[in-house]
């Protein structure tokens, strides 16, 4: 069966050292040790160690023949993302590391798929961006649940969602600069706690921003099988029901209309939660997502849904059909490879 | 059937003017108006409109009677709670809330069970005060999911766990000062995705914390069936596994380990949901709950419940049963009112 893993992550081996040839703020910087890992660096400050199986694609696609699975959808790691700097300077970074994925993807494609980054913080120029985006041959962005602390609903946002939607590229919704960080420093909770908090806000503003309903076309995908919006969408239902002054003031449209239109990945490290979402969404609309390579990932790619008792073609769905229609692929492009 | 709806918040019809009282602060205030509605106003500023029934105890038991539900839970506003000011005035705050609650216990033992509410920012007023709330009948306290920002792992809120165990006293969770709720203004999301997340930032901070795990006799229920904490506990668990150096600095026992222990209430708005957390629970450590008077509450009172197919006995063990248990309450005492 044909295995694409839509959520995952790399970075380029070498970084140029951002700070610098800016001469401000805190971009990210990688140290290499003598161990094989290297030290993720933010403008000086330890931020993370990582392997080499976030930079080396042939260790990628080895781990990754380990759970017979053949493609990965690679996009960068959001602390990359970089809204909080100048525009024409995340610009530049951003070309760097779509660079980096298209020539991935040049070079192996049967086994990458990419997504780009863009800065989201200047509208216009992250919709030129996204031209480039599409003719060096990424297939959508990944962006954060939230722009500096503003809100995916912005009117200022909604013109690169209007040209993700013409231009035919997907978008992934990843949780990103969460919400409570200062205030729940202990026991990884920005992680755990925030994260999934992260991917509601994003969904609800979406949703109720109106961005769904005015670009129907447009296909997003929200990480971590969409957060905590799907288990709370009763709570959510029931808040535009009963204040529309408060919650339908942008789109009179209840927000479970739109479950099934969106996609979410599968990365729940739960099968009766996974069921739960699939009731909602149809199997179509449930992507295999792993977060690799990160320990918080499910890096057994899926394991957990091959040992369940889900039939063999809501599986495929999960592990392709899914993906496929979220990034309008060909299957049989991956097809000749598998046979 | 018995029917208690443990998840209801009542206040006094009049209020001291406890701004001028104190001299300081914006405390809650109400402000009766011609239609027989009042206005909270947090010092001089218009909080929220609320009914009758928020107060009058005879028209909340005749809007409970039409839905065949006997008995109330009751508790403050968590906008009273007033942590922020100065403990001795918290203190004051606290005592009128309680005597309230107390007396209209008193008067009616069969319709109303009262939970008392205790300056959270001084541990020793605290449990000063529970073993006052002991004595004059309430069962139990509700507290926010985080006081002044600080969460209740930490050590110093410990002695008021401990002597909530040691009185017998049980203790609702109830969210409020949303994480991120200054950047969410728009369409309601403190309420509907900072709420969750308050739950689940309070179940985290509880078991990594190794609250409940040091207190095994303590009887905590979190509202709005645990938030997100129960939907994400694969993630939760996941993380705990995978960075036990992040996760289990305090507590080296696997979160899901608590499912069960502790008791969550039925706000789900869904039943495909509340039957994915009955399923984790079981139906003894669920309980009816409502959020009665407020528009984001189950105003038909379990209805959704009723109407499902979850069995008689499951339906029972909500209803009444898991709440009983929690409180540690003899039905006895409403079957008599019931036949």
């Amino acid at each position: 069966m044909l295995k694409i893993d839509m959520h995952t992550h790399i970075i380029p081996k070498h970084l140029p050292n951002w700070t610098e040839r800016f001469g401000y703020g805190n971009f990210i910087d990688l140290v290499h040790r003598q161990d094989g890992k290297a030290d993720m660096m933010q403008g000086g400050k330890f931020f993370r160690t990582i392997d080499e199986n976030c930079w080396d694609e042939k260790v990628r696609m080895q781990e990754y023949d380990d759970f017979s699975t053949q493609v990965q959808v690679v996009c960068t790691i959001p602390v990359l993302f970089s809204y909080w700097a100048k525009a024409k300077d995340t610009l530049a970074l951003s070309e760097f590391l779509n660079d980096h994925i298209a020539d991935l993807v040049q070079r192996y494609p049967k086994h990458y798929i990419g997504l780009g980054t863009v800065p989201m913080q200047d509208p216009a120029l992250a919709v030129q961006e996204l031209e480039r985006i599409k003719k060096i041959g990424l297939v959508g962005i990944q962006i954060g649940s939230n722009i500096n602390d503003e809100n995916l609903s912005e009117q200022k946002f909604f013109p690169i969602f209007e040209a993700c939607e013409r231009l035919g590229l997907a978008i992934m919704i990843h949780p990103w600069q969460m919400m409570g960080f200062d205030q729940m420093k202990k026991y990884w909770l920005p992680w755990l706690v925030g994260m999934p908090a992260e991917t509601s806000r994003a969904a609800c503003s979406l949703i109720f921003g109106g961005v769904l309903e005015r670009l129907p076309n447009l296909r997003v995908c929200l990480s971590h099988a969409g957060g905590s919006f799907l288990p709370t969408l009763g709570r959510i239902e029931h808040g535009f029901n009963c204040r529309p002054d408060l919650v339908a003031i942008d789109n009179p449209t209840n927000p479970r209309e739109y479950v099934g239109k969106f996609w979410v990945d599968c990365i729940t490290h739960d099968i009766d939660l996974l069921k739960y979402i699939l009731k909602l969404q149809g199997s179509e609309r449930v992507c295999l997502g792993t977060d690799y390579p990160f320990p918080l990932g499910d890096l057994e790619i899926g394991k957990f849904i091959e040992e369940s008792d889900l039939s063999l073609s809501v599986i495929e769905d999960i592990f392709c059909n899914a993906t496929l229609a979220w990034l309008n692929i060909d299957k049989q492009l991956f097809l000749d490879e598998l046979n």
